[in-house]
């Protein structure tokens, strides 16, 4: 029952053995060598574009080396208020950046709004330099509420930061407007759920540039971050080796993504999950003492119960995390002892992890 | 009519010619002179204790080297929504610390409440190292929105971050609670509105460093890091240093100081600003059409006026700035067509001027 | 016929096996595994020791974040010429430690002696802060030039910078003198060439921090930091963090160390690089024609021919690299049309590769 | 008998005068001010050329934030051993250039040399991003040895490492080659002495960009960083403005840059300088036990002497600091109980001054 996050799981068969596979023989390293070339060129037609990519070890280090390539030190990065860059990553996009701000620009819902960031502009300052100025949004995908940005949503953001969608021109300023990042830690679990294709879910839409995770999906530990405005990547390969992420044997990550990608096997994987999640939420809305705080658009759940019961499930080894209190969207209150917690599903989370959850569930209010 | 900011002034003529005088002779440089000394004893006079106290030339440099000595580049400052810090110096503190963040917490009020802290340590993530802890609060003598802090309220705040006045531990976790910075850029004008000591508006009620501005009431260019727990101040000359703040010729800052001190000089300059900001607030309020935001505490007045009447008072030369529209209290919304000023009276303000920016208004309702 | 560098290889068997075998079931993120405490266990027990040891993916982040956790950002670290730190790895010490500096302290030697030292604190400034002040000394094992640094050198350099054997004081004027940090990405073929103990090879002889590399002698990607000195290991966890290197499935690094570690599997994969290199040299010194100029002591040479030989191999496919004219020891000098390059054996090297290499060379002769 | 440094000294009544002139009613702050644009002007005329030019106090932070513009954080700096950036100023060109380094590229000669640029860049490594590529060279003038760079030299210098001098094409790799600043704290005491036009000490020459320092040579603190090619000034106004450098009542400094600059003032002052400077070498070489190091060129005088002898100067009350013992040229050795001590004469060294100081030599090598 490890429903404490996806990274909690291993990799998937198909993605071990492509590293198996990549071990025979001599290669060079730091990305010049043909699974790496392979990751590549499957990542060019899945999302049907030119595009330049690179390949790093961590989430927090392709977030942050993503944003150091959109913002200068003395900028901002608008994110939500429950950004897992805000609240997760330590203080990296400060460090990568070389001391850019990230701006919490939401509350109370579960993904940014059009409204938010008219918002922001209204009132945002504009004497430069001593206001710093927002360069950049970043998103994520799935959100940090497990719900999904629909293409739509994001053209709305992608027009409200890029084409003066505010009507004041402020952030026309520079021309080009700010340019959108998008988190996609769970990038695959949204697009299993949504069923667009990739540059829909992307670029089509706005998206500048995309940390694809495939860690938390089925590898073992494999990051990319897309750039589909090649130019806006020429620095990578600086803050790359400058953060110590230039991986010397590459083509280790480059066959993770080749093995993840092939065939499908991301969406694969990711669906199972999805599959997972929605029958678990099911299950759970069978408790009428059980709420969801938000749908369940993808993988993880977020389940407001008695804090009594979620001892008692800790306590017979369900793995799961409490929630950010704040997080509840404002129609929604805590009662009197209840506590909100997040349970996320994973391309291996099998029908008797769930079923073994809820008759711990069950058991529980037998005997309370 | 020049009540865009107190800076608009040039320096009073008592801290003039103390630099006039500290220009005879040879001097030792980097501090070590009569004249700093001078300085720094009148300080620990003044203050009533022993302190280490460190001369830089602009407030921004004061504040985020106050800073860069209590949190560690992964750590966090809780602060005012509106605070100059956040909102006016661009990204310095992000640099000077390392990378730490600034973290608002309150909205809608002038000056942070003990709220504002519980509300956000109750939903602070503490699991480390993933999350960035605050360790360190700073606050505004007087606030943004010109209010004082009175000594009650400072050690209510300080009660919270220091002596875990949440009541769950969780402020206690590394023994010493937050530290509090006390960004003092118009302490003086804050000193001479509320008449308690110096040490009763500082240390007395918490405050372990407070950047001292002069520069604002009366000095070329003074301001003064002052260190009340000693030990913080440890890496200070070091952060001076690398920051480029370290004045060769300290002697002519040292002289500024000395000359303001000295005969209750600054609160002389900051009450004849008060006072003509208390008496525009009453001008001000002569005009049925006008309102103000926030009660006038110290030298600052937020005032709500036509749109037109502003365009009008600006073309006619006087000199004020907008204001965040965000920075009104809840309680206040601007009517059609409104716009909300800040005026700020200085040591050199005379009633002349108030009277030359009252016709102007009285002229402009005449003819609308 | 990879000679360009050991990280050309993949990972031993038995690494990679171990790695399969951890991804079996579920198991904590972040280092709360079986696999990561395996590998701590058996660090602690070969190195007969109680350490603190940190796990990332690159011996560029492994050396910094060691860094990162001795020297201040206005203090130094002293350094070999041709360190690796200094001449390839972009400035990521400079990132990692907040802006401290490289002091290069030697030229014309393959290692950093006593007397580099000594030369270096009699000139150096003491003039605080106005002087950056060293207070970390960084040595690579084996030494960028392919050298060993013996139990005795390391002891002699730790003697100077650690209990002022310079006989004036400077080192000790803050208790502690200096720290000393070990570049070890190939620790192992030092152990392997020198055959003493890992503890004396490092700890007993004053080393602090050591960067164990197993990435360049047998595994995917795998770094330690070892901190014998385990106080100095208190903001790692931040650091590390921060800087994006904190993997979140770590069961897969430590799977690698405990299959690297294992039975000596370590030692016997360094041992045969080692022995193909000397085998290499004297290949190489039979050709009358070439010379090295150092002796051969793990699994580097470094062989001066004529740049036409170099070419010609580089064409027939050979791999390697052209090596810093500088880095020549003072007695040597190149010829005319002469030019020095590196070759690099390691634990995959096999008997062929090199009796290829020098077929080629051999046929070169043979035609010019 | 101040000759420890020429910041010893306060302002010149001509600079003096200027501010207290400026200090008459309002002005707005941040630079939009008559005597900010006096001083520009002034500048403009001077330099006989448009440039862009910008205020700050310290010559530390004038050094930096004009290092800021030139290279990326992950680029280097080629500077002299001895440079001021170097030795002096902590590490601050580490910090606002975000991490940049200064290499050292020059041993026992008191300026850079053509062929320790040549030498440096035949040797430099080319693999980006693993090395950290030279984008910029600072030069002192004067030197930290006293000696001035003549146009000539200085052409030449540029020439190598702007026009590809070395004739391998490295210099050209992007274009433009490397960015050439001057550290000019002593900018007017190396004009007064060669007695060239300011454009031709400069950017007729190839300088990008000046430090040009009035601090050290009459004012209170009041350093101009110049750009002679305006596009690099552009991220200029936020470097400036988060390393807390933008002054709010800039006016004052740039009252003391009109002040300097007035009717030749400032070469009146250095001439006076230089002057005494010159004399004082004669003076002390009228002692045959007493050698310089190098010619005196403009107001620094570096004299070998007696141990002896510098304690019972110092005794006396004369101000002197002991120099780097490694910045003698390879040609002079230290004689036995032999020091290396720095005289500074200052605009407001008088005859008395030095005829005191030498009456003590005097009275020393009378009764030793």
């Amino acid at each position: 029952m490890f429903f404490g996050s996806d990274n909690q799981t291993g990799a998937s068969l198909q993605v071990l053995e492509m590293v198996n596979a990549a071990n025979k023989g001599y290669a060079h390293g730091y990305g010049d060598d043909q699974w790496t070339r392979k990751a590549i060129d499957s990542l060019k037609e899945i999302f049907e574009c030119d595009l330049e990519v690179y390949f790093v070890s961590t989430g927090t280090a392709s977030n942050s080396l993503a944003l150091s390539c959109l913002v200068k030190p003395w900028e901002s990065v608008l994110c939500h208020s429950h950004a897992h860059i805000i609240l997760d990553e330590s203080t990296t996009p400060e460090l990568f950046t070389g001391g850019a701000r990230l701006v919490p620009i939401s509350k109370g819902e579960g993904k940014i709004t059009a409204d938010n960031l008219i918002e922001y502009f209204k009132k945002a300052g504009t004497n430069f330099p001593h206001n710093s100025q927002a360069r950049a949004l970043s998103i994520t995908q799935t959100s940090e509420c497990g719900l999904v940005y629909t293409p739509d949503e994001i053209k709305e953001l992608s027009f409200v930061v890029k084409q003066d969608g505010i009507g004041n021109g402020k952030t026309n300023e520079k021309e080009s407007g700010l340019k959108i990042h998008m988190d996609g830690a769970r990038f695959a679990n949204a697009l299993a759920s949504i069923g667009c294709t990739p540059a829909e879910l992307s670029w089509r839409s706005g998206v500048d540039v995309l940390s694809l995770g495939a860690t938390k999906c089925g590898a073992l530990f494999a990051e990319a971050v897309i750039f589909f405005d090649k130019k806006l990547a020429e620095p990578f390969i600086y803050h790359r080796k400058r953060t110590g992420h230039l991986i010397s044997k590459t083509r280790f990550i480059g066959a993770q993504f080749a093995g993840w990608l092939q065939d499908n096997h991301w969406l694969a994987l990711a669906g199972n999950a999805n599959t997972q999640a929605a029958q678990l939420a099911k299950d759970i809305l069978s408790f009428k003492e059980l709420k969801l705080t938000w749908p369940v658009q993808a993988n993880e759940l977020f389940v407001i119960m008695p804090a009594n019961l979620a001892n008692s499930l800790h306590e017979a080894g369900a793995e799961f995390y409490y929630w950010y209190i704040d997080a509840l969207p404002s129609n929604i209150k805590l009662g009197n002892g209840e506590v909100i917690i997040r349970l996320v599903t994973s391309f291996a989370t099998e029908d008797k992890h769930r079923e073994d959850f809820c008759e711990l569930i069950r058991q529980y209010f037998k005997s309370h």
